[in-house]
């Protein structure tokens, strides 16, 4: 008798369903925090794109452009989904994702279908060392604060640094604001376009890397899926673009373990000072 | 007597007026086009950018972030704004670009109080040609195709490209699907934030220097606008990601002339097959 594997802990946290009366709900998972009780951005991305795709005509997200409002609490949260054109090759719709304390997110969806492209162009993944050869960010964080609890979304992902781009954790920041690793969910479910809206908001601030230890509450994110990825880690880069002014923005790209390119994503934070 | 100076080509084309009854309304100007009566998206954005800043308490747009639902015609268009949030820091809302044939552009803003801020980190400008050595974009596309009639853009902005990105007209596409060169309003108007969203879409698609020389229509773009722009030109790149299965993404880096970086932005676009 074939055995039923449980949802993943990530398909269990971004699930969403039709409620009574109309409209969407979700339940924000309060395990998927970045310290503090703030639940990470790319978290409530994936339950936003999550919506999104239910509503429309195609699989999956591939263009997520969202402004955070303010930080929603961990529970019942509610989404609304504003179609705007769907055709055969993409829809377009306007995602807003409330808790009781009125609208938290924001996000405009492209929805499109993947496959298995013919690839015109693609950006090669940088030399990265083997997942062996990585450091992990759990034990790591550990490392560098003993005694703070470990924030649940670094126990749902694995990640296995570069150590080039972890000394910060060690207290000898690079002077370059660049991290990247190799990430996997702990639980073993495999990567999607969904799982790409998370890992493109998952690494620490790049600002750590300059010795700024603040924490950078995203003000704008937008995720492009490019590819279906293929099973096994992805390897992810962070890469600061401007501090300046009390804003920093960010670059991520992410690679299969393929080696192609499955997503980017920018970002715009508040800087801590 | 003090010289009165018309008002630029570019805010005159880009106004946003109150309307009779409310809301606000602009003239879509037809001498924006990139060909074929197509409106450029960086001067759709431009003008949704005006309505956030008009409705904003504050005075520059710093992440704009757009939906692409339709083309608009030239001529008559309304702007909604609704306001989310608006704080000391910065506002956000939503705006919404239509013409008589309903919703074409969907913009979510971010606005700010951009100034002569501290500059952490940012990512200096490459090694370019100086001006007089860079090629313009307007002989260029007389040379590539001579009885085809200038786009407005092209009338409107003074671009002078990297000879080394600029092979593609003369049909010796480069084969990296990088676009490079000097960018300013062809009437002297100094760039401000308002403008880095019309040059952060007004280079031709980086698929030209792939020998693919299709339009690319934006399906989502995201600016991010970093600094207060110097006087003089601004040195623009376009660098395409990943080009597959129909579809193409592009970021653009622009510094200014004192090679401070001032904005960047990413798209995702349906490329030519």
């Amino acid at each position: 008798m074939p055995q039923t594997r449980p949802p993943s802990e990530f398909d269990a946290a971004t699930a969403v369903r039709r409620a009574e009366g109309g409209g969407l709900a979700a339940e924000l998972d309060p395990g998927w925090d970045v310290g503090g009780g703030i639940l990470n951005g790319g978290y409530l991305l994936a339950v936003a794109g999550r919506a999104a795709v239910l509503e429309s005509p195609h699989a999956h997200p591939v263009a997520l452009s969202a402004t955070y409002l303010r930080a929603p609490a961990a529970g019942p949260a509610t989404l609304t989904v504003a179609a705007a054109t769907a055709g055969r090759t993409l829809a377009n719709s306007l995602v807003t994702l409330a808790d009781a304390g009125g609208p938290a997110l924001v996000v405009q969806a492209t929805t499109a279908t993947l496959g298995d492209d013919e690839v015109v162009w693609s950006e090669p993944m940088p030399d990265a060392p083997s997942v062996e050869e990585c450091a992990s960010l759990a034990e790591h964080r550990h490392v560098a604060e003993p005694t703070a609890p470990l924030p649940g979304l670094s126990q749902r992902l694995e990640t296995r640094l570069d150590p080039v781009t972890a000394g910060w954790a060690l207290g000898r920041p690079s002077g370059e604001p660049v991290i990247r690793g190799w990430m996997r969910f702990s639980d073993g479910r495999d990567a999607d376009p969904l799982a790409m809206a998370l890992f493109a908001d998952a690494l620490p601030p790049t600002g750590f890397s300059l010795g700024r230890m603040g924490w950078a509450p995203t003000v704008q994110l937008q995720v492009l899926v490019r590819a279906l990825p293929a099973p096994g880690w992805c390897f992810v880069e962070a890469r600061g673009g401007d501090m300046a002014g009390g804003w920093v923005d960010e670059d991520y790209r992410i690679w299969d373990s393929t080696g192609r390119l499955v997503a980017r994503s920018r970002q715009l934070a508040r800087a801590s000072r």
